[in-house]
Order: C-alpha cells, then sequence, then structure tokens
C-alpha cells in the first residue's frame, strides 16, 4: 500500500459541454486525496478540525495535464509527500487511468491554527512529523525494491 | 480598462467548515476570468466551441495564496497574456481584495479542436492572435504610464 | 425592483457532457438568490452568521424544469416569500431567459441559531419579519398594477 | 441487494462556513445515486448517452432534510423507482447516517434523445422498462419478506 493511492470514477456533473473533465476538478480531487493520504496514515482531518481548529490551508497548487479525463473513467491517485519543512509540507499526486499518467500536481500546505476563523502557521507536531517521515521511507524503500 | 478585470462576491456555497473559501474555486474563477477575457476582447467561448469546436484545454495551471477569501468577500481578477507561441498561451491572474493581493494564478492552455470529442492542439489563427498582441500592447502601455 | 431579481451568465463549468446545465447547480442559484434576497433588503448573511450564529438552513427545496439552460445564456431569477411562519418561511424562485420561464422553484427554510456547531429553529425576529412582510406587500402591490 | 444503494463519505469541500453539509450537494448525490442506479441494473449512461445520444433530463427534483450532515459522515442512499410512465419515471432517494434517514429526494426524469444538443423526450426502451420493473418487483418482495 505504498505511495497511497485513492481511487475514483469520473461523475457525470465532473464533465463540461466538451464532453471532458472541468479543471477545476483536478484541485478538488487532490484535496480529496490528501485528506484521504492522512486517514491512511491514521489522521482524521474532520477530527484534527473539530477538536484542535487544525487545518491544512494551501499557499500553492500546481497541475499538469497530460490527458484529458472523460465521463467513468476508472482513476487512481497516487500521493506521497516530497517535501518537509517545519511548518510546510509538499505532496504530490499523481494521476492515472489504466496505469497510464494522465495528470500530474504539487499541492504545498501549511499546518495552521484556526483561531478566530483565521489560520495561523505552526510547527508541525513531532508525532504527524514522524507518520510522515515513515510513510516516506516505506515509499522509497518500495522504489528501491523496484 | 486594461488588463482585464473580472469581479465577483464570494458565494456562501464557496466557502467551506474552516470558513474561509475552499481552494479548488481559485481555479474554477481563473477559468470564470480566462472565459471574461476572451468575451472582452471579442470573442465568445460559446460561439468557439459550437460553431468550431474550438476550446482551450489546459495544459498547466498553478495558483499561489497569499491571504484567505471569506463569504461575502468582494474580489477583483486582473488578467493578462503572458506568454503567446504557436498553439499555446500562458494567461495571468492576479486576485485583488480591497486592491491587497490575495492570490496569483496562471494557466497555460492550448488552442485545440474537438474532434470525436478529443481535443487536438492547432496553432492559434492569426485574428485571435493579433487581438491577443494588441491587448498586450494596450496593458505594457498601460504600465509605462504607471 | 420588484420582485428581487438575481441576474447571472451560465458559466462553463456549470454545463455537462450533454452541452446543458447540470441540474444541481439550479438549487446553488437558489441559494445565491436567496442570499441575494436577503442582502436586498437590508440584511448580511455574512454578518448575521458571523455576529449572531444565525443561518437559515433547508427543510426543503423542489424545482420544476421546463426548458434546459446553455453556456452563457444570461438568466434572471424572480424571488419573492410565499409563505412566512413563526419559524420557517417559504422563498419562490422564477427563472427566465430572455423573459421566458425555464425553471420555477421553492426553498423552505427555517431561521435557526448554531450553536455548537447544530442548527437549532427559533423565532424570526419581529424587525427581520416586517423586512419580509413589507417585501410581501410591495410585490402585491406591484401585480395589482399590472 | 436490494434496493440499489450507494454509499459515499461526506467530502470537505462539500460543507460550507457554517460546518454543515452545503445543500445543493444533496442533489449531486441523487444524480449520481440514479446513474449508479442504472449501472446497477446494468445500464451505462456513458455508453448511452456516448453511443446512443440518450439522457435522463430532470423534469423536478425534491428533497426534504431532517438532519445536517457534517464532513466524513459515512452515508447510504437507498433508490429505487416509484413511478414509471411512457417516457418518463420518478426515482426516489432515501438518504440515511448509521441506519437513520437524514434525507428525501425524488427526480422525475424524462427519457430524452439528444438531437442538436436539445433533449426530446422519446419513450423508454421495452428492455429498460423490463429491467425497471423487474428491480421494482424484487424490491416489493423484499419489504413484504420484512
Amino acid at each position: 500500500m505504498n505511495p497511497i493511492q485513492y481511487m475514483f470514477r469520473v461523475r457525470w456533473g465532473e464533465t463540461d459541454a466538451a464532453g471532458i473533465v472541468y479543471y477545476p476538478n483536478f484541485y478538488k480531487w487532490m484535496d480529496e486525496a490528501s485528506h484521504h493520504f492522512f486517514h491512511e496514515i491514521g489522521y482524521s482531518f474532520a477530527q484534527l478540525f473539530s477538536e484542535e481548529k487544525v487545518g491544512m490551508p494551501l499557499l500553492e497548487a500546481t497541475c499538469k495535464f497530460s490527458s484529458p479525463l472523460m465521463y467513468e473513467d476508472e482513476v487512481c491517485v497516487r500521493s506521497s509527500i516530497i517535501s518537509l519543512k517545519d511548518k510546510v509540507f509538499t505532496i504530490e499526486h499523481e494521476f492515472c487511468r489504466a496505469d497510464v499518467v494522465v495528470a500530474n500536481g504539487w499541492e504545498t500546505r501549511a499546518w495552521a491554527h484556526f483561531f478566530n476563523g483565521k489560520p495561523k502557521a505552526v510547527s508541525i507536531p513531532g508525532e504527524i512529523r514522524q507518520a510522515l517521515v515513515n510513510q516516506q521511507k516505506r515509499n522509497e524503500n518500495n522504489r528501491e525494491k523496484v
């Protein structure tokens, strides 16, 4: 289970009049894949936000598109941490349809407390940092074997 | 009226449970601002697509976020062409709230024909290229005056 | 200015692969028209929610569709209160394109306080009730003249 | 497997600043549940639309809301045909969270051909009518047993 994978099928409402996926949906899927990533390594955004007022607002997000997606396409997003700083991390998302990469994206997010509704970047807690490092290591070991 | 401006007010459904704008909406707004840009220089996406099967699919889109947007914020997006090649162009979008830049984005798009539903890049027609060049010039003249 | 009107142009991302508007957008537009309605009679949802933790969650929403909308269609939504009870009101939305009605919708909403994140219906405050009644009267006077 | 069930978990982007689901998403989920329904009885919207230019545009859609949904709630939508006419059918959707009904919706849809981009209602083909009748019967048998 390495890197972490998020699967979905393109829904009707995600297409546009040109018959292909309306591009902002790729960023929605990156957001969903990031939430799924934290869920898989043991952390729930829902719990972090409701109990600790912690969120991960975006500093930057990029996506490169190689091939359009169509309605009912089965898609797999492979997510992995590629940079981990004190308050900021970057997560990469590779979109595949039947083993062909159709898009590549990156999200740079801050670890932030929401006090009075405004996000303020804080250090990533040691426990979460360790979970992210462990995931990176599993990922690298996995690549070396391949 | 230079660069071309697209104005909107943040809608309720564009926020998330953290009380700020859900970030994929910035890409939706960039798409809307690009459509508005072509409309303002005299070209309708609706007409181009229905009559000539021409669209402008994305090759890449990036956005950098400086400050979160909230419900009912008044936003102005200033759009300008920053790169113009044979089949591809890049349009920059600067998001401002009350004269403070809150985000900067770039979309790189291909000029494409949709035959059998699949986009295929073609040369940007001379007439449209000229309209884009004219818009760039007006933009530069405007900057020199400032 | 009676009934209150909310204008918009159908955006590219609101269409689907059949080339017409993806139907859930009509409910998004009803929500936007309701927010606009309160704004026009002097009340800001943003202020009500941030200062008083008051919202207007839905009890029921219906829409009947007569004719599909296409990309770039200019649409006018005419909104009016058709039922006003102690804690609950119903607002009607008539969608027109060039004076032809293309859809009719109704939203029944509760006036609610959000304590601990959960909405609880409360009586509509007297001042707001009066503003709604006044709007209804202006609407009826207007109809009689026609 | 009766009635047909569509499962999902509420995503972050589906909430609004009040911390609950933004209501138009229920109609998006009804649309997804209807597509899933046809998929489960052996018909793919993607294939019907691309090969036969057949779609199922909405005539009317209603939803009644009993309890708000929150981020990460696990939801099950139970869908069943409750009316079947020559060109028109109504599909009911019951939304449950942990066996508690949180919303009930109905979509009335026409069977339609999209010629020149405009939908035109036609008779529901015999084969599909039969599949819908069979599904209704399985549903009723199932209820009698309970």
